[in-house]
C-alpha cells in the first residue's frame, strides 16, 4: 500500500493512501526509505508558504531510498539501486541557466515544494535528479546528504582554506554542518549559538561552540587571530543580531557568506564592509559537485553525522515530528522512516 | 611667501602665512600647483570630523605640483619633476599591512586629514607617496589623478570586463569617474542620478544618465539585458534609496561594489543577495597600480576629464569654493590654484 502525508492547511497534516506515481518518460520512481524534515517544511506546515505550495502538498525533499521503477528512456540507473535525490528542476532556458547557474534557475521548480515531495512511499522524480549511493552507505545517513550538500556549497563558495579562521553564526542543523565541513577542510572553527540544547549538541559533534550572550565574540575572534579578525563568517541565523555581528568579525578583505534566508530586511553596516574591503556573498542550495562531495563525506567516517539525527518518526506521525521540531533546540535533524 | 588655508572650526577657514615645511629624511617637498576639493574636505569643513582632524588643519589631498626640495636619503626623485601624491601613509606592521593591504592599513594616516595637507604653497610628504608625471601632462588634469585612482580601484575590484552591463548609482564626481573608467574598459554603462545639473554634466561627459524618479531603473536594466540583470552595480550615493536599489539590479551571481561611505546603517535585502547568489564587496581608496593606471589614463585623451573641472579658485578663496560645492549639483570638481 502506498501512503503519503499531506499538508492541508495551517498545522494540519493528513496521512492517507495514495496512488504510487508511475514514472513517465525520463522519470525515476524511488521507494523512499528515510526523509528528513527541513526548516522549509516547518515553514510550509505553519502556513507561511501557502501562496507557493499546492493544495494537499506532499512535503519532503531530503531523501534516501531504492529505485523501484524506471520511465521510458532512462539510462544509467537500475532498479534496486540505492539513491538520493538532488531536488532541483531548472528550466534550462532562463538567463541564470544560460549563464551556468541552473541550480538557482529563475524559474526553478524545487521538488517537494513546487511539486509533490518525498513524504510518501514512492516518489517519482526526473532522472537527472538521481544520485546513486555507495552500497555500504547507511540509508539514514544518506537522508542527510541534501543538507550536507548545502553546507558543502556554502563552504566551497566561501573559499575556506586549511588554516583559516572561520566563525559560524547559528548552530542549528545547517550551521553545525557548515562548521563540520569547514573543520574538515582544515579550518579553525567557532560556532556562535544561544540555544543551550544546540550548544550541547554542537559540542557533542566536536565543534567549539560559544554563547555570544556569555562571551564577547568580537574580542574572542580578535584574540584568537592576533587582532586580524576572521577569514570567513557564515551568517546562518537569519536574525538582525546575526546581520549586525557578521560585519564586526572579518579581517581586512575577509569574507561573509549569507546562508540564512532572511524573513526581513535587516540593517547592514555597509561602512564596516567598505572600511576593511570585505566581500559578502549569498549562497543558495547546491550544485552537482556539492552533492557529489556530500555523498563522499557522508559515506565515510570523517563527520559524526549520526549525532545530528535526534529523532526518527514513522510517516503516520509526521505531525508529532513537526511539533517536536517547532518546540525548539533539542531537536536537530528529525527523519521520517517512510517505510516503517 | 608660503601661504596656507587652515580649517579652524565649523565653516571657518583662515588663510595666512606659513613656514614652508622643510623635508626631513625620506621626505619630499612639493610646490603645489593645483589641489582638488574632495567630499571629505567638505565634511571636515562642516565640523563633522572634528574628533579626527587636528586644530588649524590644512586640508587637501588631491594635488599636482613640482618637486621643490628633497630630504636626506631620497633617491629616484629630482627637484623640478612634475608629480602627484598618493596620500596614504600605512604603518607596515598591522595585520592588514602584513596581509598586503597596506592601502587600508588599520592605523592608516591619510595625508591631508590625519596630517597637514595640500592647500598650502609647499607640501612635504613621505617619498613613497610621490608619483612622477609625464612632462606633457596638464597640471590641472594631474590634480584629478587621486579621485580617478579611486574609480580605477573600484572598477578593478568590481572585475568589470568588456561587454558587461554596468549600473552606477550616483553621478557625482566619483560616480561619473567610475562610469567613465568602466566605459573605457568596454562596458555598457548607465548612471543613475537625480540632480538635474549632475545629469547634464554626466551627459556632457559622454555617459548615459537616467533619472530614477522619471525612469523605472529596474525595468530599464532588465530590458537592456534580456531579463538577466546588470553584471555590476556600483553604489556611490551612500543613501538608503541606493542601498535598496543596488540589490534589485544585478543578474544571478552579479556583483555589487559599495563605493560610498555610508553615514548610517541602511536596510539591505540579504534575501535578494542570497536568492541570486550575488557578490557584494566594499572598496576603499586605491593601491599603487590604481594610481599608475590613473596617471596613464589622465595623461591621454581617452577620458574627457577637463569637463569634470567646473571651477578653479585661488587659495585665498577656498571658503568661496567650499560654499559653491556645498550648494549643490552644478559643481563637480573644484580645483584650488594654490600658486595663483
Amino acid at each position: 500500500m502506498a501512503r503519503a502525508a499531506f499538508y492541508e492547511h495551517d498545522k494540519t497534516i493528513r496521512v492517507g493512501d495514495v496512488e504510487a506515481p508511475v514514472p513517465g518518460p525520463g522519470e525515476v520512481q524511488v521507494k523512499i526509505a528515510y526523509a528528513g524534515i527541513c526548516g522549509t517544511d516547518l515553514h510550509i506546515y505553519h502556513g507561511v508558504m501557502d501562496q507557493r505550495v499546492a493544495a494537499s502538498q506532499i512535503m519532503g525533499h531530503e531523501v534516501s531510498g531504492v529505485v523501484s521503477a524506471l520511465g521510458e528512456g532512462v539510462v544509467g540507473i537500475e532498479v534496486g539501486q540505492m539513491v538520493t535525490v538532488m531536488p532541483l528542476d531548472p528550466c534550462n532556458a532562463c538567463p541564470a541557466c544560460e549563464a551556468g547557474y541552473s541550480h538557482i534557475c529563475l524559474n526553478l521548480k524545487f521538488l517537494g515544494i513546487d511539486t509533490q515531495g518525498g513524504f510518501q512511499s514512492y516518489w517519482t522524480v526526473p532522472a537527472h535528479t538521481i544520485f546513486p549511493l555507495p552500497e555500504t552507505m547507511s540509508l539514514k545517513r544518506a537522508a542527510l546528504v541534501e543538507p550536507l550538500a548545502v553546507a558543502c556549497h556554502d563552504v566551497r563558495l566561501g573559499e575556506v582554506k586549511a588554516g583559516e579562521f572561520v566563525v559560524v553564526l547559528g548552530g542549528g542543523p545547517i550551521g553545525a554542518l557548515v562548521g563540520l565541513v569547514a573543520q574538515n577542510e582544515g579550518a579553525e572553527v567557532i560556532v556562535s549559538e544561544i540555544n543551550p540544547d544546540r550548544i550541547r549538541i554542537g559540542r557533542e559533534l566536536g565543534l567549539e561552540v560559544v554563547d555570544p550572550n556569555e562571551v564577547d565574540l568580537v574580542a574572542l575572534v580578535n584574540e584568537r587571530t592576533g587582532g586580524a579578525g576572521a577569514d570567513v563568517v557564515f551568517e546562518v541565523t537569519g536574525s538582525a543580531a546575526g546581520a549586525a555581528t557578521m560585519t564586526q568579525l572579518p579581517r581586512t578583505r575577509g569574507r561573509i557568506v549569507v546562508v540564512a534566508i532572511f524573513g526581513h530586511v535587516p540593517p547592514v553596516d555597509l561602512k564596516a564592509i567598505l572600511w576593511r574591503e570585505m566581500k559578502l556573498r549569498g549562497t543558495r542550495v547546491y550544485e552537482r559537485q556539492d552533492f557529489e562531495k556530500a555523498i563522499k563525506l557522508a559515506s565515510g567516517d570523517a563527520l559524526p553525522l549520526d549525532l545530528l539525527i535526534t529523532g526518527i518518526y514513522p510517516l503516520e506521525r509526521l505531525k508529532d515530528a513537526l511539533t517536536e521540531l517547532e518546540q525548539g533546540g533539542n531537536a536537530m535533524k528529525i527523519l521520517i522512516d517512510v517505510a516503517a
